[in-house]
């Protein structure tokens, strides 16, 4: 069973309630976050992020549940076994959610004092604003240059 | 008193956790939908999105209370007033946050009858399936060619 499976059977809908229904809580997208940046153990989301315990391990049950992070055993004896987090493929290709809501955060609420997270582009190596661009002709998207209509699977809400 | 200063005194934190007080919750998500839809009056939310009124009323109230939604008098005599819902500048540079969610949806949550909903980019005429790209090398952006450091507001919990 790959990812698409592991998610697909588990919502009713359309793709957008059913991606907000798992990623659409702060702590969720938070741990998340914390995984791009390298993030893997329970101990050091726990200190990054100042999360009760409870909450992080009832929100990285989920996401191992929903098959965006994968539990794997590391390291440990017999007797102690300790486990890292890992994003799945379908927990990586999260990412540019959590950059667009990132870059919208630092326009319109970061202050003064400017980006708390800044981004490179490592293939070209310069500092990177990432923005949303039409697959096709390359230019960028916003809500003036995109029209909307249903798709094979729409169904509207009665 | 424009968009960012209506947002950036209410919130605390970095700027994807204020960001996620703010849309990471479902209702909120999909009502900012219907609006880059085109749908702008209370009764065409409801409609559209089988939402109970309370429920409608109340993030109504918070969407123009953080200066993302204007509420706008219309039509109607001196008796009653009618008001309609418009998407801010903060707002519309959402869309690109909604279309990316909405990507990931597609992906791992549609299911075998595809997306529910389709993009046309105007600009250009064709369907887009947008992407993140950098904005200094074109090259679309994932998890796995992109650094973050911390940037000039950078605060570790403690």
């Amino acid at each position: 069973m790959d990812d698409t499976d592991r998610l697909a059977h588990r919502f009713d809908g359309d793709s957008v309630s059913r991606a907000l229904d798992l990623i659409g809580e702060r702590w969720t997208m938070l741990i998340l976050r914390e995984a791009f940046f390298g993030v893997r153990r329970y101990g050091q989301f726990a200190s990054n992020l100042g999360i009760p315990r409870p909450t992080l391990s009832n929100r990285l049950a989920k996401l191992v549940e929903y098959g965006l992070l994968d539990r794997i055993p590391y390291g440990g004896g017999p007797v102690r076994q300790d486990f890292e987090y890992r994003l799945t493929g379908a927990g990586l290709d999260l990412f540019p959610a959590i950059v667009v809501v990132m870059r919208w955060g630092d326009t319109y609420l970061a202050g003064p004092k400017g980006a708390p997270i800044v981004l490179t582009h490592e293939s070209c190596g310069n500092l990177t604003h990432p923005r949303l661009t039409c697959d096709h002709c390359g230019e960028e998207i916003d809500a003036h240059n995109v029209r909307s209509d249903p798709g094979p699977s729409f169904v509207r809400p009665t």
